[in-house]
């Protein structure tokens, strides 16, 4: 590693961009470059795809692979982007890494090797310096996934310190999708610089005033524009009033399984059938489901885009 | 699929199979085929290659490809091997499953699709049936696996009903390590002619007592020699009193990291260093572990092989 990269990912509201199928459950490359593009031009000021949201691990290496390239070609700007690549194994998770920072992303959003469970923070420290001495790299920024409800395999604040103590210029934020609030707190306190965005626009004002950069979040493929006007007016009262309804909607989405919620949300706003499909083992949402999910957000005066 | 393939795997002691790495964490071809001989010429009637115990999914599925099939080519019986081949995708669960039909596995074990929590079983299901449908192939013979403690995915006894149904001639069995007797003793129980191997050799006889047929176990890459007796004697007294034994090892075992302490172990048998090595997030046993553990095994007057 010779120079340093800037940190080019921006901060604010990022979505966890979805990810359109075809029928046969391959990615539909066109509906997904047009779904970042939309998601940009509606308040979203960088992109995470292929995340949890993005049923990143439902998919091949050699389909992910694909899917950021074709985004790339078709435009949306890597710089803008935090792609997914942590997979259980290390082998994969460079594979990927080196992939995404060729091709310009501004940072990866990497989760811990998370099949084994109550692995030791010695181990996960060796699993994530094995991918950055191997990507070898010095233009990686990483950021490190924390989402125990779905990993099983917590970040520790402890781990965070002995990787940015090695890797200050490679290990450069977060994203904590614990939905425990003091857990992203005590980050910022104990690590000022470090780039933690919230998991959920839940916490976008109060993680800001902690000292985090932002929120990226499954639900702003829907919420976006909301968000981004609780951003834009974060140093405001108003703001603060349109942090609570956001929150309130964000609340009523946290209700339905969110995949499947958001992707019959964008089927509707696009008017393409495709987006309702996720990968097994998630399902669409069938349409009691969606009409009690409607009701639910009329109730709160929220359109959906 | 037009014929229905016999059953080839033999019931009784199957091992978890380790997999020996190389310095730089790639596969270790020649030991690999080595051990799986030794294991085969030491009292395992059959062998489980890349499950939890073989780090599986640290390996890349092109990895797990290149090692199946050298095992086969150096003459380890395929017949004999039921393969891991489940993934978080299906296009990779049903890649890894194709192969090993192809190759002539006696069968294959499979994850559900576990990086998302807390799905349905109509989910699960779907993602079952999408890969037996794509695989699309009348020899292959699917043992489900169930590991909640490392998957977070439990297989449900409804969910097992319902793939019954469905394919009775492709799901034929299910390897148990939940640890949990009474979740075993059921599946039996609910469905006669269903092949349950607990995934311990605790419970080897009191399994083949309730209807199942062995075990398949980490331990066993140990412990064969007196797992094999304890089959071979199940009917007697003797087996009784040497189950105990047996049980008493595996708890021994059991307090340490099983994969760093087996490997160790299994470095001391061969006088082969690189066996000591693990894929990170998991880690080699250090020397006062190993000691504590040799003082542990020598109390039980176990003499590893």
């Amino acid at each position: 590693m010779t120079s340093r990269a800037p940190n080019t990912l921006p901060n604010g509201v990022f979505a966890a961009v979805l990810t359109p199928l075809r029928d046969d459950y391959s990615i539909d490359h066109e509906a997904y470059a047009e779904h970042c593009r939309w998601l940009l031009a509606n308040g979203c000021d960088g992109l995470a795809p292929m995340g949890t949201t993005g049923e990143a691990n439902s998919f091949s290496v050699a389909e992910r692979i694909e899917a950021f390239e074709r985004l790339v070609e078709a435009g949306v700007p890597a710089s803008k982007m935090m792609v997914g690549t942590g997979c259980c194994s290390i082998t994969d998770t460079v594979a990927l890494t080196r992939h995404a920072v060729a091709l310009g992303a501004g940072g990866v959003l990497m989760l811990p090797p998370f099949y084994y469970k109550n692995v030791s923070d010695d181990g996960l420290y060796a699993a994530f310096d094995q991918v950055i001495q191997r990507v070898g790299d010095a233009r990686l920024k990483l950021y490190l996934y924390h989402i125990p409800p779905m990993s099983g395999v917590p970040i520790s604040h402890a781990l965070i310190g002995r990787l940015i103590r090695r890797y200050p210029d490679t290990v450069v934020g977060m994203k904590d999708s614990s939905g425990d609030w003091n857990n992203m707190k005590t980050t910022c306190e104990m690590y000022p610089g470090f780039r933690v965005y919230a998991g959920t626009e839940k916490f976008l004002l109060p993680i800001l005033a902690a000292g985090g950069v932002g929120c990226i979040s499954a639900t702003t493929n829907i919420t976006c524009r909301l968000a981004a006007e609780v951003y834009a007016k974060r140093a405001t009262g108003e703001g603060q009033g349109l942090q609570q309804t956001l929150t309130r909607v964000r609340d009523a989405l946290e209700k339905y399984p969110v995949i499947a919620a958001l992707k019959r949300l964008t089927a509707e706003r696009t008017g393409h059938e495709g987006w309702r499909l996720p990968r097994p083992p998630h399902l669409p949402l069938d349409d009691a489901r969606f009409e009690a999910l409607q009701a639910d957000l009329q109730k709160l005066g929220f359109v959906a885009p």
